[in-house]
C-alpha cells in the first residue's frame, strides 16, 4: 500500500501540518468513499470508479450551512451547484465526487438523501443545491455503462467520517490518472498560527487528480526517481477537482480570494490547466452556521482583517495543502487493472 | 386554448416578427415537448409536469456543434452544464428544461441519447457536455416524487420539430407559475435587416416563466384587464430560463452581450429578478458549423464588426423577444391543477 | 428650471422616496458640483462639462472605508478604480463623475486631495483607490481640449453637502445628453421598510446620464407630449453611470446583487444598454466603518439575512431610484448650447 | 550589467526562446522606456521611477486595433483600461506602465499622444480607451510627489523600437522590488511549433515585477547563491504586471486562456498572489488587423482549433516565458539607491 509522501521524505512547503495532514483536521470535516472495482457483463467492461463525499459538517447540511464560494480554474468540466454557490456563498450539502458521466446519478442520490432527511423540502420550503465534481476515469472505467448509481452516492454520505481519509485509488479515485500515472484522492493540511496570540487556524485539502502528461510532471522537485520510465498514458480530458476546507473565518468574498491560490500549488507540480482539464476548487468554511430558518433581519458573520499577516499565511496555506494533496495522491495510490486489461502503474517516488 | 399575445391585440417592441413568431423561426432550429399529467400512487401527489428539447439543429450536435453563451442574470438556480458553455463557447448537446429536481434524470436521459449517437464518446474521444436548465414547479407538481424520467428527456427529443412551438401549460412548463397566474413556455422571434443591403437575420427566444408575484406584473404595458384579481400564489423560489437563438454570425463574446439583453425584456415585465428566481440565460448561434474532428490547425469564424449599427438591433431584438415570449407563456397557458388540488389560473387579458 | 419628475406628476415604481427625493437622503452622503461654462481660446471650441463627487461620508474616507461593488452592465467605458473596488469589496475614495477624458485629470486631482489629508499615504502605508466614472460630452464640450483640471476635481470634493443635490445640466451633467434630449445629473431615493418591525433603509441613486437614441424613449411611460418632435442628435458613445447608496447592512456580495437590479431601471426607459454605452454602477453601504487600521484578526460585520423579503424590497428600490433618476435628469435639465454653437434641447414632459 | 538568467546558466521550462528571448521576438513588438534618475528638491525626495510603452505595432493603433484581453490575479491595483479591453476583447492604444500613483499622468500624455495622431477621436469618432499598469515604488520613489508627466509617456512611446528590449531598473523597472532584491522589467519569449506541419507561433512576455518576500523566493530552482542573506525589504503593496504578446490567432476568449496561465509562472517562482500585490495579465495576439472603420457587416476572424495540442504549448509558453522574464527582471537589475537613501541590493545568481 501507499505512504504520504512525507513518510517518503518529500517534504512541500513551509507551513506545519495539522494531525492527520488529512481534510479531516478541519474540526468536524467528514469524508466517505465507495469504491466500485468489479467485471461488467459486456466483456471487457469494467467497474473501475466510485464516489467519494466530503461533508463540512456531521449534522444538517441543509438546515445548517456553510459559507463557501467556488473557483473554476479551467471550466472544462461538467460540475454540478456551481452558480448558485456563487450567488449565495454557501453551501448546503455534501460536496460528493465522481466520474464525469456519473454525475447524474450522484446528484440524484445525493437529492434523495437530503430530501430523505428534510421532509420540508419541496413542500413549505424551496429547492436545495447538490454539490458535485467530476474527473473522467474512462481509461479504466467504462464510463459508457455508468455503473455508480443514486445508492452509491448514499452510501458514501453514510459512511463519512473524521478520521483520517484513505488516499489514492479509492472512491472517487479509483480509476483516475495523474501524470501518467495512477492518482486518485489526496489530502493535505496546514495550521496557521496567527503572530502575538494564540489563535490558529486549520486549511485542509482535498483533490481528485486525473491531469497531466508524463513529461509535465516536474518530479525533480519531490526526490522522485530517475530510473522511472516516462508513462505513455495521455487522456484526452483530465482534470483536478479540489476541496478546500477552513475554520478561519472568511466571507465568501475573501474564501474565493484563498481558493484562488489552490492554482498555485497545483501548477507547481507541472500543470499548466490543460484544455481538457476541469480545473475546479470548491471551498468552505466552518466557521459560520448559517441557519435555513430564522426570524432575524440582521446577522453578525466573523471575518478576517484583510490586511491581516494571517491572510496572506491562508494564501500559502491554500497552494502548500493543494501541492502535498496532489502529490500524495500518487504516492498513496496503487497500480490499478481496469477495462479491456488496461493497467496504470504506480509512480514510484524512489530515489 | 391560448392564443399568442399578439392576437390578443398586444404588440410589444418595433421590431417585426419571423413568420412563426417562435425560436423556430431560426433555421433548423427544433423544438420537443414531453407533459406529464396523471396522478401519482400516494394520495395528492400529482405529476404536473415535463421536458422540453430545443435543439440548435437537426443534425448530430457532438459531431456538429454550435457558437453559444451563457449568462446567469440571478444564480439562484440549478443548472447543468452552463461552466463550459462559457470555457469552451460551443453547445454540444440539445438544451433541455425541465423541474429542478429533474435536472439530474434529465441529463442522464440526454447522455443516454447522446452516446446512443455517437459510439466514440467516453472510449475515443472525450466526454460531453450536457445543458439543463430549471424552474420549480413545486406549488403544481409533487417535485419530491421526482416523476421525470430518463426516457421523457429522450421522447422530447426525438419528438423535436422545426413546427410553431406549443406554448403555454406544455412540456416543461405544464407546472410553472408567472406572477401568480399560469405560465410555462412561450416563445417568440425577431427579424433584424441591416440597411442598406439585403441581408436580414432572425432571432428567436423561448422561455420557461416561473417568476413573479402578481403585485410584480406592470400588466398597464399589455392591455391586461383591470377586473382580474390579484393573484395570492407567491412561490417560493421562482425562475426564468431564457433561450435565445439566433443565425446572425456572432463569436461567443459577442453572443454573451447580444444575451445579456435579454435581461431587459425581463425587467419590462415587472421582474427585480428576485433573490429566490434563478434566472439563466442561453443563446447559440447556427452560424458556424464547429467539427467535433478536423485536421484543420486554424479555422476563420465570422463575426458581426461589433460597431455596426446592427449589433444594436440585436440587442433590442434579444429585449423585444424575451419580453414577448414572456407574455405569451402567460396568455397561451390555461388554468391548470395539480398536487393537492392546487389550481393556478390563467392570466385574462381582456380589457 | 427644471422641476423633479414628481412635481411634473410623473410617478415611478412603488415605494416611497425619501425626505429629498435624492442621494443625499442616505445619512451623511454628499454631492458637491463644479461646473465649467465657458468660451475656449480656439474658435468654436467651448468648455460644457463638470466634475461631481459623491462622497459616503464627511470624515476621512481614506481611513474610514465603507463596504463597496460596482458592476459593469456594458464595459464600453474608462472608469477607474473598480477592479480593486471588486477585490477588496470597499471604497475609499470619493466617487467622481467626469467625462471620458477628464478621468485622468480628476483622478490626478482626487489622488492629490486624499494625499493632502493622509500623510501617511506612499510612505507609511501603501496607496490609495480612486474611483471616478466617466461619460463622454463631446457633442457640447470640446472634450479634445480637456478643460477639466485637477483643481476642479478638489472644489467638487470641497464643495460637497448633505443636501438636495442640483440635478440636470450641472456638474459632470452639463454636457451630457439622454435620449437625443439635455440629460446629466438625476438622483432619487427609497425607503423600504422591514415588515413587522421599526426598521428601514434607504437607498439613493445619482446617475450621470448620457445615452439612448430619441426612437428608444419609452416616452409614453412618463406622460410626456406627443407633440414633441423626435431629436436627431445620436452620440456615437452613450454611457450611463449610476451610483447608488444605501444604509442597509450588506456584504459586498449582497451589495453586488442590489446594483445589479439598476439595470432593471435603466431598461425601463428605453435602453437596451447599447455597444458604444459605457454602463456602470458603483454602489456603496453606509452601515460599516472599515478602519484603515486596527490591531484586529477579526471582524463582525452586519449583514441582511438573504432570504429576508427585505433582500427584494432593496431589489426593487434599486430599480425604481435609477429609473426615476433617469427621468430626473431629464426633467432637470436645461436646454443648453456648446462648442462650435452646438444646442441640445430640454425634454418636455408636458402632455 | 545584468545579464540574462541563461547566461547565467538557469534554464526555464523546455520550449526553445525566440532570437531575442524577448517580447520583441512577436513581429512589429515594439518597446520604450523612459527612467528618471534624480534628488526632487525636497530633502530625501527622489524620483526613482519611470515608464515603459509596449506598442503591439508599429502604425496607428487607433486606426488598426489588436485582439486583447486582461486577466486579473489578484485586484489590488489600479491599472486603467481593462473594463473596455474585457468588453470588446481589442487594444486601441500603446500598453503603458509605471508607478502607482503616476497613472493619472500617463493616461493623459498617452491619450495626448493618440490625439495628436487621431483628429478624429472626439470630433467625428468616439473616445480612445488607453490601457495602463501599474506597480507601488515607494520604497525607493518619492512617489507622492508624482515626478512622471504626460510628456514621459509621449517619450516612452516614441522611442519604442523592436529591438531587445533593456530590462531590469529601467523604464517603470527603475524603482521596483521583486522578493527583496531589485526588480523592474523583465521579458522572455518562446516559440512553439504545430506538430507536422512547417508552421510556429511566437509567444513574448514582458513583466513588471515588484512583489514578494525573500523568504517567498523559490531561489533552489534557479542555481542561486546559498551565501546571499535575506532582504529584510518587504513592501506593503507588492505588484507584477505582466504583458503577453503572441502572434498565434486566437479570439479575445481564446486568448483570456491563454494568459490566465501566467500566473502558473508567477507561482513558480514562489508567489502566492498576495493579497496586497496588484496582478494583472494584458495580452494581445497580432495576428488580425481590426480597422476601426470599414464598410463591412461581417468580418472573417482566425483563430486555433481549441483542441488542438498546439493550444497546451500556448499554455506552457505563458508559463514559462513569465517565468523566465521574471528571473530575468532580478537577473538584470542593479542595485539602486532611491529616496532617504534607501538602498535595494541586486540578487546574486551565483553559486
Amino acid at each position: 500500500m501507499g505512504k504520504k509522501a512525507r513518510d517518503l521524505g518529500i517534504k512541500i512547503g513551509k507551513l506545519p501540518t495539522g494531525k492527520k495532514n488529512c481534510i479531516t483536521d478541519v474540526k468536524g470535516v467528514r469524508v466517505g468513499h465507495v469504491t466500485l472495482d468489479y467485471e461488467l457483463e459486456k466483456e471487457g467492461d469494467y467497474a473501475c470508479t466510485g464516489v467519494t463525499a466530503i461533508l463540512p459538517h456531521g449534522g444538517n447540511l441543509f438546515q445548517n450551512k456553510v459559507t463557501a464560494a467556488s473557483y473554476v480554474i479551467n471550466g472544462f468540466g461538467k460540475s454540478a451547484g456551481l452558480i448558485q454557490v456563487n450567488e449565495l456563498g454557501v453551501i448546503e450539502s455534501p460536496i460528493m465526487l465522481t466520474n464525469t458521466f456519473s454525475v447524474p446519478q450522484v446528484t440524484q442520490g445525493t437529492l434523495e438523501y437530503m430530501l430523505d432527511n428534510n421532509e420540508d423540502i419541496g413542500i413549505k420550503t424551496g429547492t436545495i443545491n447538490i454539490v458535485v465534481g467530476e474527473c473522467n476515469d474512462s481509461h479504466l472505467n467504462s464510463i459508457r455503462a455508468c455503473p455508480v448509481k443514486p445508492e452509491h452516492a448514499k452510501e458514501a454520505i453514510e459512511k463519512a467520517s473524521n478520521e483520517a481519509a484513505k488516499e489514492g485509488a479509492v472512491g472517487a479515485g479509483k480509476g483516475m490518472i495523474c501524470f501518467g500515472y495512477k492518482g486518485g484522492i489526496g489530502s493535505s493540511s496546514r495550521i496557521v498560527k496567527v503572530e502575538n496570540t494564540d489563535m490558529s487556524f486549520t486549511v485542509g485539502c482535498m483533490v481528485l487528480t486525473n491531469f497531466g502528461k508524463s513529461s509535465e510532471f516536474l518530479k525533480e522537485n519531490y526526490i522522485s526517481s530517475n530510473a522511472q520510465p516516462e508513462s505513455t498514458i495521455s487522456p484526452t480530458d483530465g482534470s483536478i477537482m479540489i476541496v478546500l476546507a477552513t475554520d478561519a473565518p472568511l466571507s465568501s468574498r475573501q474564501l474565493t480570494r484563498v481558493i484562488k491560490r489552490c492554482s498555485v500549488g497545483l501548477g507547481r507540480t507541472g500543470s499548466y490547466f490543460a484544455h481538457g482539464s476541469g480545473d475546479v476548487v470548491i471551498g468552505f468554511t466552518i466557521a459560520h452556521d448559517i441557519q435555513h430558518s430564522t426570524n432575524k433581519v440582521i446577522e453578525s458573520h466573523t471575518q478576517l482583517r484583510e490586511d491581516h499577516p494571517i491572510m496572506n499565511e491562508l494564501f500559502a496555506a491554500a497552494a502548500e495543502t493543494t501541492e502535498e494533496a496532489i502529490i500524495n495522491s500518487l504516492t498513496q495510490a496503487e497500480t490499478t487493472t481496469g477495462r479491456n486489461g488496461n493497467i496504470v502503474h504506480a509512480y514510484e517516488f524512489i530515489k
